[in-house]
């Protein structure tokens, strides 16, 4: 197949796009391959078309040998069924919702669950059915609060969902560790440098969970790693170790301080220092900040939230939002302070929260017999050597502090450094929660009724096209590995005798006869200007027919390596024939 | 490549589904190819899925070998292009809209053309440029009234949608040509019986336009032919031949009658006929039949129009509707007579409704000097002798009335008949609409700016999916031809000896090899369910391996004709590839 870039429906820019910070962004944009329609809603032009569908293709290929059968749901989906699961309302504002001519509630589907629950529960009935694993490569919408990055975070992309359905937890078992395979297999092929970290299951529900996150520096997510153990989460998902409780009998009392202006955790560790409050120098890690937040509830419903972590240690949002979720994370008003008078900024304590009702989590560092220096919920005042266990007791524990590079891995291995990595695929041990809200059940062996259990696997096929430009690309622009590589080879001519174009007309059509995807640059710009759009383009091979043409030599570049070698120009069609069948 | 009924997530159905009453969804449903979710909105499964699949790809080849050029724009659209057009008005409720988490207005692309000039401006600015045609296969959504039929007119269904971009008219009228030709050979290949009529353009704008209709008794669109000179239209688009005026001077002077009890033409004309108001027997054709609707513009504003068709002929409710668009039709309702006293039920007539400033349009046979029966604007009056040019001036004319059979050809080359039809394919001139809507300008070979010109072209691939099953289908189950088959060939094992369930096993791996699509019932089932299945399911070669086995031999079916033969087992493999690559 050749295509001509004469004719090719594509236009590359100098410059990079003003809205664009990452690279894959700037680069996808400029070498035409995506176009901005709307925040977050991107129209794929010819070659970024073919990228997609090249990345589609690996992924239907995998699948396929797993066994998995594809299927294809409708994105616009009735209510119903959402509103069983309680989805309709806890995914929040980021579900598209619409009403149809005659008032129906439908939505645009961010996710398929309940459909494929209810399309299983449709279609069989006996145990001799299963297990079975159907899925999709389909448009998903999510009203992302912040699209960003161009087609990494987009509100409309483009997903591979699958979901297994098995008859019992063994079962499921295995298809997750199949899928687990597969996507393993997927990531490889398209070149991927990625890391498989557990996750949490959030709104998704389930237990078990892992992402595959591809490493890079632009990455939303944050994991960590301990080098030791191999252990590998995502931050939300860190289980914070929680030392070994004290022993409370012979601690000193708690004792009310005057601490004027110490609003902050710097100064009131100074105070402490300077007041000699301890037998030994106080550091932040002493003190228990608190720190309140408003959740609110799917329902609707708004509750005040106390958190006390190690004072060294800030909130991580995302920590905290997975952590309570379904519920969102709101900042107390000043109006919230006001209706509250007991929460006295920069003074808050346990005590006065236990004693108004409040809610109050604490980090697992938090262990009975631990002795505090914080709020005695008074302006101006502090409490020094509050123990919990005897002065204070949380309601529970909370995953809401930062995990810091260095902090003990959960399995007591070593320590745990951070990086930071795209979500590309995530997959989920479900278990019931869907086959239970539809009944979807078949005939055991025995006769009587089985509840199936079901996994959720999610690939982000168009994210991925920004992910491999974001890890592959150099100064120079994109480059494709060749199992997604738009062409195979880009053919320029830099070379205005009619004998070289001539020449060059016989070695594309020779590529094509070998089954080859051409990408040729007829076109009668400069020299430079075809280099650097071949460069920009990112095909894995370049093959340049110019001033050697007389000589009989062409030259073949390596996109990723740069090097360059000048080859004769009657083995040009089965050198370059070679190189592509790698 | 094998796929074994036994793991094919599949299941057949005995009985009709309760809500389907054409062919096409009955079978399509019995056969496990869609599944409903809701009102038009359709789940395809794998068989489905596959001959979707089958049939993009020819529609796909087609238009590659064109030279357009694949891209694929989103379905989520943001509000302002569609605003610019009036569609966003326009298109009324038929259009699926909704705002995202900031309040912005979005719709569901019913259709690209906005988006597609915007893209070519976007990206071209010189002639050298041009032409070039884009296309995509997406999903798309309407908010039908009445979806029917499963997915023969669903409100989420798969399109291929073309826009052309030219210089000049003569270049519109190219790639117009070519899009028909395209269409055409993708609808042979398709194995589709269709007729290419005369439309109208309707809200889509523009001059010309054809559609490509299916012939199928359950065809909502209602076309004419001239068997003598080949002229074929859609009703909607039929031109009525308009007569010669007549002479006005000489004809009697208009006479106002007491016509009690004569609301309809029928007592009408019984009346005249007692009466002997004309020296020859009064037919229907002798009277002005006018019948008031209420128009509503797209603007909201409402208008009462009156329609003069000769007595004979009914308001046809599809030319009406296609006559008077953007502006929806309504009746008029008890209040709209009482506040218009005027309007004297049953006797309502030409000069009533000049004198009380209502817009009048008459059927084109409604030419100066013809003489007419009507209403007298007075309970229980009629006038006789009303001619056309003297006693009223029509404000214009419409194409409302209903044709017939034995109408004559606006081409004048002899009688129309009518038949029904399922709109597969639409292809309209568009001219400028759309690129004046948005400057789509290049710089022209002079240095000076050319304004581009669109055409606009549909296929409705997902549609196809029931108008082949329409066709093909028998009393047995769907038929498909081998182009969009979902499998090549289904071997059937009748069969329960090990031997032959070894030997239909090895028979399947050599078709595999062969490169064929094997569907392979492998089931357990009794061979009276499996052929059933076989036939429900559609392919167009069955291959039985049954109680022959033993003699070595193997039975070939073919779907379509209904014959059997017997072949030798061991030619089994290379016998059905000869039939498969026929």
């Amino acid at each position: 197949m050749i295509t001509r870039l004469s004719r090719l429906f594509l236009r590359t820019l100098r410059d990079d796009p003003a809205d664009a910070e990452v690279p894959s962004h700037k680069l996808l944009v400029r070498a035409g391959y995506v176009r901005r329609v709307a925040p977050g809603v991107y129209s794929w032009l010819p070659l970024g078309l073919r990228t997609l569908r090249k990345i589609e293709d690996v992924v239907r290929q995998e699948m396929d040998a797993t066994g998995a059968q594809e299927i294809s749901l409708p994105a616009l989906l009735p209510r119903e069924p959402y509103e069983t699961t309680n989805r309709w309302t806890e995914y929040g504002p980021g579900l598209f919702r619409l009403k149809d001519r005659k008032g129906g509630d439908y939505l645009l589907g961010p996710t398929h669950e309940e459909l494929f629950a209810l399309t299983v529960k449709g279609e069989y009935n006996s145990y001799k059915d299963l297990p079975v694993t159907l899925y999709q490569i389909q448009t998903k919408y999510r009203d992302e609060e912040r699209p960003r990055a161009g087609i990494l975070r987009g509100r409309e992309f483009v997903m591979k969902d699958s979901y297994s359905f098995d008859l019992d937890d063994d079962g499921l078992t295995n298809s997750y560790a199949t899928h687990r395979k597969a996507y393993q297999a997927i990531f490889e092929r398209l070149g991927v440098e990625y890391v498989i970290v557990a996750a949490t299951s959030g709104a998704m529900g389930g237990s078990a969970s892992e992402e595959f996150l591809a490493a890079s520096p632009v990455g939303e997510d944050t994991y960590v790693r301990c080098v030791e153990s191999g252990y590998a989460a995502n931050v939300e998902a860190v289980v914070t170790p929680a030392p070994a409780p004290l022993p409370i009998d012979g601690q000193a009392a708690a004792v009310d301080y005057d601490t004027p202006n110490t609003p902050t955790i710097a100064t009131l560790v100074d105070w402490a220092n300077e007041a000699k409050v301890l037998d030994r120098t106080v550091t932040a890690a002493d003190t228990l900040k608190n720190v309140m937040v408003k959740l609110r509830h799917p329902d609707g419903k708004t509750e005040i939230l106390g958190i006390g972590v190690p004072g060294d240690r800030e909130v991580d949002d995302k920590r905290l939002g997975a952590a309570v979720e379904p519920a969102e994370v709101e900042l107390l008003t000043e109006a919230d302070f006001a209706a509250n008078p007991f929460l006295v900024k920069g003074y808050i304590g346990p005590k006065g929260l236990a004693a108004n009702g409040i809610r109050y989590l604490v980090d697992p560092r938090v262990v009975d017999g631990t002795a505090w220096i914080t709020g005695a919920d008074v302006q101006g005042k502090h409490v020094v050597g509050l123990v919990a266990g005897r002065d204070f007791t949380p309601d529970g524990t909370i995953e809401a502090a930062e995990v810091r590079d260095g902090d003990p891995s959960p399995d007591g291995a070593g320590p745990l450094v951070s990086a930071r990595g795209i979500e590309i695929g995530h997959i989920f041990q479900l278990g019931r929660k869907y086959t239970d809200a539809f009944d979807v059940d078949v005939l055991g062996e025995n006769g009587k009724p089985v509840r199936l259990t079901m996994g959720s696997y999610g690939i982000g096929v168009s994210r991925m096209v920004a992910v491999i430009a974001e890890q592959q690309h150099d100064e120079k622009g994109l480059r494709w590995p060749a199992e997604v590589a738009p062409f195979d080879v880009h053919v320029v001519i830099a070379n205005k005798d009619a004998a070289a174009r001539d020449g060059a007309e016989h070695v594309v059509a020779g590529l094509d006869a070998e089954g080859l995807e051409v990408l040729f640059d007829d076109r009668t710009a400069s020299p430079g200007v075809k280099f650097k759009d071949a460069e920009l383009l990112g095909m894995p091979w370049i093959l340049v027919i110019g001033r050697g043409w007389a000589e009989g030599k062409v030259e073949l570049r390596n996109r990723f390596t740069g090097e360059a070698e000048e080859i004769p120009a009657e083995d040009a069609v089965s050198a370059v024939t070679a190189k592509v069948r790698g």
